[in-house]
């Protein structure tokens, strides 16, 4: 496996590649790797004869009052786990080599990125719409990796890709779970041994939600008020947002009458934690 | 030649060609082709293997006073020139293949886009980087020819493509004149006689301005006082700006230091006309 910082290796590896008829996927994560971004490096790798993991915090898809700072970091733990996993090649740049002086080109959006999480991160999602286009124009994948975790952010790149006319194959693959049902997050590792145990809630209360949709209730009000009901039973959990919308404009809906996201962010004391599912009528995709 | 509508033809008829080995340069147009657009082209078609035109007046890129409705368009003819001039595919796809229903995602700038035309066509630059990016996107051109009349249009289409590391050379290319000065536009077809005898007040104004700085004047205020002072004398010219701005940054400068753009916008009685030279030492550029 091989390590490269900057935008000029990735791309001749990847020329290489191409021209030998290889196709190319990206799992594109921010690093401190947990089982989540395993399942994608380990899909990646089963769809395609190359993987290319990037390991970059990215400084413009945080706020200024958000963890940019403190975001966790491991870059060897994360090579490691990368070369178990299958991967070819991880793209590990500085933020120098991805935002070079006077830098001033935003890929963003009119819609899907002003409600849930980007209610309370307004640049949240431009920045990672610019640099997941940087990154696709870098590694010119065929197929791109995210996870369902971060609902929104899937969301918001299918469509980013289908209105820029991007040639590529965005794949969303299942959150992966602690075993109480607490979504795996690099920002876990911000919890207390008690706020640890109070997280749990989030998956709880969505679990209770989907349990009444499977039930036939179609009242986003009814669904949103039995989550919101089981999270106000945890003392240290504060619901920032408890949302039904439609998955793939993420409109709020008030019947659950097509595809529908629900969708949660909770503070745990001063930790930022989010989850969701997704339901569909027949087979379920999450 | 082949005329295509649609983004999966396109695509499709550019992979082929790669997979031969062959070079694809991109001329992006809005149609009514001049000897200006002629030049790319035959540019286009000396540098490259295959040379793909666009033809689309892009809706997103005029403000809702501006003259979208009225554009001049003649495919036709577009056609037998593209053909005539070695292009091997046009692209001409209705605004629909473009702009999907529920259409939200655009590529922006925050600087480079505010002043010059910027600041009377606020969401111009926003449409223009939108509709290359996507253009970018389908044909995946080795390089990309912009002709240096539309100079802010270049400056920022470069900024864009450094800043989300796309792929792709830009070409600019040499402004191409009337007999009598009045560069080349598909606009210049709104002039009445009167107003086509008086538009040559651009090119003579800049000429004075030219000559100022080969004869060592430095000073943006003196320079653009004399392209101003030309400009006011045809009575049916209403300047919009004169500026002196730098070649990269597009920052108004104080003193001709470095590479610098200066550029023009007028009015000649409804018809909004620019043009520009570039001022560096040595050889010069345009």
């Amino acid at each position: 496996m091989k390590v490269s910082t900057t935008i000029a290796e990735v791309r001749s590896q990847v020329k290489e590649w191409k021209r030998q008829g290889l196709s190319v996927g990206l799992v594109p994560t921010m690093g401190y790797l947990h089982e989540g971004h395993q399942s994608l490096i380990a899909r990646a790798a089963r769809e395609n004869d190359r993987v290319v993991v990037s390991v970059f915090v990215n400084p413009i898809q945080f706020g200024p009052s958000e963890d940019l700072e403190s975001y966790p970091r491991d870059f060897e733990r994360d090579c490691t786990l990368c070369e178990k996993t299958g991967a070819d090649l991880v793209f590990h740049p500085e933020a120098s080599e991805m935002y070079a002086e006077n830098f001033c080109t935003y890929v963003d959006m009119d819609r899907l990125t002003k409600g849930l999480c980007g209610a309370s991160r307004p640049v949240h999602f431009r920045g990672v719409c610019t640099v997941v286009s940087k990154l696709f124009h870098i590694v010119t994948p065929d197929r791109a990796y995210f996870g369902q975790k971060d609902a929104q952010q899937l969301a918001v790149i299918k469509r980013m890709v289908r209105d820029l006319s991007m040639d590529v194959e965005i794949v969303g693959c299942p959150i992966i779970r602690e075993p109480d049902g607490l979504a795996k997050s690099s920002r876990n590792t911000y919890l207390s041994p008690q706020e640890r145990r109070a997280a749990v809630v989030l998956s709880q209360a969505l679990a209770e939600g989907r349990k009444a949709l499977a039930e036939g209730e179609r009242s986003a009000q009814a669904i949103t008020g039995i989550i919101r009901g089981v999270l106000e039973s945890e003392p240290l959990a504060q619901p920032e947002y408890v949302e039904l919308v439609d998955w793939e404009t993420l409109e709020p809906v008030e019947t659950a009458d097509r595809p529908v996201l629900a969708a949660i962010a909770v503070r745990i004391g001063t930790t930022r934690l989010i989850d969701n599912f997704v339901f569909e009528e027949g087979p379920e995709c999450n």
